[in-house]
């Protein structure tokens, strides 16, 4: 290779990350003891292709091999340095990598940001280091990389010490280095296989979408698994959705931080959003990305995504239908499902009197329940064929209980053989379980079923969609301990769960995504300082927008407010203007219900007496507002968060939306049957939708309001924006905001222009 | 054995139904292929050491062995009859069973109460022949039992044709036969044995309750698991729970229907009550019954519970600390862990300190992470002494990475080494795992860690008690696949979870429960019918009780109210009386603030009128009440439910208790300190609490209401009653009720006695 100053990307970073010529362990140790003697035996036991450089400044020889004292006495600069190097080592081996021009460099030292301000700028120096000698880097604190079906284990991960681990196409990206390990150990005991894995680190350059990214045209890797820890570089990790979902390949995540969320139930401010777990749960929604939250849920989870096609929102009438030789076994999926918000629906009165004449006597009900007729194979084979083909279903489970231990031939053997009416999939499930055969191994998306005439590798933005005409999907839930059946049913291609929690889990992460949308430009990372602006200010600045207040004047406190009040209707609301008041009824800040002029002045004076009474800012002018009323009270926020970028959130006004931690949010700006969609999502506007005989309030207003409200992501200097509260009238009547408050980015938008 | 009129209960029903000395098959089949024909080969197979008789009418032989022609050619009355006859002919084999003295009949068969109308009668027959004929019934619809400790596998359920299952001591009781069976074999993968188990069928007769029961005395049996449907038999279910906590013995359960609660969310007519998921929550924590949610987690928890002592109520202080070699996994642990409300606590700096100078170098946090320090032997070892002797963790799970699959020794030995300093359950542990050890088996409770000298079989009633200072249990959660790792542990004692989210769940079901009440006399199964008191009777009822409502009278329509309403403060609110108007003010029939006798009369003419209009009944009086106002409206309900028994129900009044599903409940009646709890369980009374500078309101008055309307489950007439709204006012200003409702039952009580 020559030298190069041309950072790399795409193919040719993956090539130099997954698939390179040429390797330098640099901080090689010759103790088998440590770590850092891992990755010269793990390539040589697997039988790496490349060339392996062991660099270490006091050693000749390491493990029979000859052992370099520098980089710079190797004969060729390698395409791919590992460092192993004490910290303080790191930026000058990265330095020194780019003179030489060794492209991509993977540090798995630590003691850069995640250890505190001074490893924050450690890393500040490896990345600039690294930007300028154009070099790609994969860290700092990454356990490394693999490639399972080459013998590319560049890595000091112990679990990658096993030669004997099935080779698949499924690849996996990871904040957490050691949960790769169990991926792969939990993986092989079930015939699931993986790729390429990685292990990210810090992502100071190389970031988890740009990684995958680079892996989608990799014509072996099938389908994504995610374990994150957190939504850094979000934006990327979209682009990559994206793609990945134009190329139809499957993205499975799961993401830490759930329980967040518990902490987090102070709606008031929106900014007490970053971190949510809701924000993440919007985020994979939007972009595609089905979400685990089960460890076996996404280690089983990805084929079947393969075969439940995306559709361009998440689903509420996908029809699960479930076919069982075990009552309980069968019934634990189905409350799973449940609590999960996935029904599962029953056979037609139709569909039953067919699977009676196909010799599958069941009664109806929402499980088609085998036991009466017993556990054989022409039973299960007719039922098979009678629900697969009804079209009454886009996915059939079938539970299987004691006979796939004992008996496997009786009711695990006819799915084996329906695999192929599900989906056409042999090579990739071929590929998926390690019995590669080059040539044919080609992964085939399957979002439509005839997809033989789909374009496999494709450069177009375009996702695929589901035409509406899919066949019934077919997955198995296996009750007794039968390992030989779960493996015989994922090596055929049939999505095969252990447990009822993990099977209900992949189904719902299944249904729960929607086609990705492309939000270039999307403004993350963002965190520098913001102003608040004043009612009014605020008001003037959504009115732009289209966002309607109700009618308000400014009035200086000392003025005469006659005149000022022209034209406005009574009663009004006075109220303190200030940018530098937090909660103006709290502070004394508030009178309402004030009939004329006289009351209004009289009202000002009070008001900024009793503000400054309660250490408030000198209350030199008050907003006069019209009292509006309303059948409810809601309140729409914008904010851009530092991880996911904008977001548009809609909750009911008050005390009980925080209580309940009950609101809706999507990435900003969306479209008028998302708005739609998110209100429907908040359960307290039950009664704006009509509960029990309530007037039913202007939704249709509303929806339009968080619309507008979501355009704001087209504005590089609103930080923030919050209606608090908005009235919804009556259907037909509109919706009114009564308090605004708007942040300002100080700072100029330059840095984060793209 | 001899001829017996006399029921069995009790160690004989336990002997004759799990240690019979002789078995008759009642319907062996000759034909290898059919289920009737395993449990003879399953007998023999497994060495059962009783006499075992084939009963064919058309055999001679079966399987090699003499075949009788019907149960009186037998040399002798078998302790247990196993029927697997036609359904048709059961119930002429039960009267034969009672006639020749044989005490015990499980019945195999199906096509009873499960089947329809003709089923239920067909049950009643055979309930009420066994009942006369003095014969105990296990099913009808069961699939048998075995003890897996001896050959006993009296059994259709192809499950147990496996010889080399281990050994344990945890009994299972199933309404779902095969689940015995998922269980077993997912045991055995793990190095979990059980003992005896049971599929109770229908419970006809003897249910789950009275079976464990029998079990309890079994010195060979340490816990239960149970597999449940439905709430069936609560009463006994109670009383089996009361003595198992005596016993020492703990009890976890899986129950169906969580997600029936979705469609259950009807709060106005507490009447919907039944069947809904909370309702099964509240009676297993009232019970001292650990509530698994997964199925790994009803596998894995028993041992856990057998190290978290019970407590007196469910635990909101529990401690629980995480040291991991993984920081990935430990995450998912500790996120699972929030998600279902228990906190992982990090160690204090005095305790990092000491973990720094013992050779273990953590940061402080919530984990204790060893990553730093490498995973090794003298490291973990450390780490665990220096946290098991803090005491500041009630429990502390140790998460393993890869070392647990490559390098058990690390960090998995030093847990297995630390297994008896958690608990001293030596004896306990050799059984669980097959290792049965005549003579030193005797199971040893551990709700105190010192338990040498307490009462080993006791049958006093007397719950055991968590003396405050228990030691540290120790758990481990193993994240790479580790089946050796997981088995040691097991083996070993130490509770070893396979998933973060059974670990999680194991965990959350421990501290969910409270020491068992006895609650002797409970009504269940009482489904009658009842009448409606109107609003003023129901006042009268509830007064006797305690209950205050606002003041009111009664008065006709056509009478002049002046004299009437001497001495009631006005303003007040008329309302049309009568037992059969469902919602008043929907029909018309309430007109609020008004001020004289006059506005009074005229208002109760018109709502004569507006109810005819709204087709409602006749108004022929009506009730005035003087309005009152309050910080919050409650809904304070109890009922009896017809599984559950008595219940008593706070939540939130107004509609979104409703569209919230708040609520918290509890078998009736409950104590002032529970009532408290449940007012703390409802999130919609954050403002009651004075959430955000509101006016607390008297918690204390709501508390003592809701002790007084649990106390009607002493009241056998009454069959709901519900306050409805119920008016929160400040803190020591009470509470009043301004509307309430009570059914009553129509027929006698007398049935119902016990």
């Amino acid at each position: 290779m020559t030298r190069t100053r041309t950072p790399l990307a795409g193919a040719e970073l993956s090539a130099a990350l997954f698939a390179p010529r040429s390797v330098a362990l640099v901080g090689a140790s010759a103790d088998p003891a440590k770590a850092s003697s891992r990755p010269l035996r793990f390539l040589r036991r697997n039988g790496f292709g490349g060339r392996v450089y062991p660099i270490n400044s006091r050693e000749n020889e390491i493990g029979g091999e000859r052992a370099y004292r520098s980089l710079g006495d190797l004969p060729e600069a390698p395409d791919h340095a590992f460092v192993m190097t004490p910290t303080a080592a790191v930026v000058d081996v990265v330095r020194e990598c780019g003179e030489l021009g060794v492209p991509v460099v993977t540090v798995l030292s630590s003691g850069f940001a995640e250890s505190g301000p001074e490893g924050a700028a450690r890393q500040r120096e490896l990345t600039g280091t690294a930007s300028a000698a154009g070099v790609r880097l994969l860290g700092p604190n990454s356990l490394g990389l693999a490639d399972i079906r080459t013998g590319l284990r560049l890595t000091a991960n112990a679990a990658f010490a096993e030669s004997d681990l099935p080779a698949g196409n499924i690849a996996v990206a990871s904040h957490s280095g050691s949960m790769l390990g169990a991926l792969l150990s939990r993986g092989a005991a079930r015939g699931i296989g993986f790729g390429r894995m990685v292990s990210v680190g810090s992502e100071a350059d190389l970031s988890v979408g740009e990684i995958c990214s680079a892996l989608l045209d990799d014509p072996d890797t099938g389908g994504f698994l995610l374990f994150l820890e957190s939504l850094r570089h979000a934006d990327r990790l979209r682009e990559f959705a994206v793609q990945a979902a134009a190329h139809g390949k499957p993205v499975l995540a799961y993401k830490l931080g759930r329980s967040r969320i518990a902490a987090d139930l102070a709606l008031s401010h929106t900014g007490s959003l970053a971190g949510a777990d809701d924000v993440a749960a919007a985020f994979f929604a939007d972009c595609g990305i089905a979400r685990a939250h089960t460890l076996d849920g996404l280690l089983e989870g990805l084929p079947l995504l393969e075969r439940v096609p995306i559709t361009d929102a998440p689903r509420n009438d996908f029809r699960v239908g479930v076919v069982t030789t075990t009552g309980g076994g069968a019934a634990m999926l189905v409350d799973q499902l449940g609590v999960l918000g996935v029904p599962v629906i029953g056979p037609s009165p139709n569909l039953v009197e067919r699977l009676r004449a196909a010799g599958a006597p069941v009664t109806p009900g929402a499980i088609v329940d085998l036991t009466l007729a017993g556990t054989r194979y022409p039973v299960m084979s007719a039922a098979l064929d009678v629900l697969l083909e009804s079209g009454e279903f886009d996915l059939l489970v079938a539970v299987v209980g004691s006979s796939a231990r004992f008996e496997p031939e009786q009711a695990v053997r006819p799915i084996i053989e329906r695999a192929d009416s599900s989906s056409s999939r042999r090579a990739f499930d071929r590929d998926l379980h390690g019995e590669r055969d080059t040539g044919t191994t080609e992964f085939r998306p399957t979002t439509r079923r005839n997809d033989g005439d789909w374009p496999r590798r494709t450069g177009g933005n375009e996702p695929r969609r589901n035409d509406g005409n899919a066949a019934t999907a077919l997955a198995a839930f296996v009750v007794p301990e039968a390992p030989h059946a779960i493996e015989s049913l994922t090596r055929a291609g049939v999505p095969a769960f252990r447990t009822p929690e993990s099977c209900a889990d992949a189904i719902a992460a299944a249904v729960g995504r929607g086609l990705p949308r492309a939000l270039p430009g999307v403004r993350t990372g963002v965190s520098r300082p913001v102003r608040q602006l004043d009612e009014a200010a605020s008001y003037a600045v959504l009115a732009v927008h289209g966002v309607v207040a109700a009618g308000h004047r400014v009035v200086a406190v000392n003025a005469d407010a006659t005149e000022a009040l022209a034209g406005l209707r009574f009663p009004v609301a006075v109220k303190a203007l200030s940018a530098d008041l937090g909660h103006k009824s709290d502070a004394g800040g508030v009178r309402l219900r004030l009939q004329n002029p006289a009351e209004v002045s009289a009202a000002a004076r009070t008001i900024r007496t009793d503000v400054a009474a309660h250490d408030g800012p000198d209350i030199t002018d008050v907003l006069v507002q019209e009292m509006e009323t309303g059948l409810a009270e809601v309140l729409v926020g914008y904010r851009v968060d530092p991880e996911a970028g904008p977001l548009v959130l809609v909750a009911l006004g008050g005390v009980f939306a925080e209580v309940y931690a009950d609101r809706s949010l999507r990435p900003a700006p969306v479209d008028r049957q998302t708005a739609l969609r998110m209100l429907d999502e908040v359960t307290g506007l039950a009664t704006v939708r009509g509960l029990r005989g309530a007037t039913p309030g202007d939704l249709g207003a509303l929806a339009d309001l968080v619309v507008t409200m979501s355009t704001l992501a087209d504005c590089a200097d609103i930080a923030e924006a919050e209606l608090n509260p908005l009235l919804v009238r009556a259907a037909g009547e509109g919706v009114v905001a009564i308090d605004a408050v708007v942040r300002l980015y100080t700072g100029t938008t330059k840095e984060n222009a793209q």
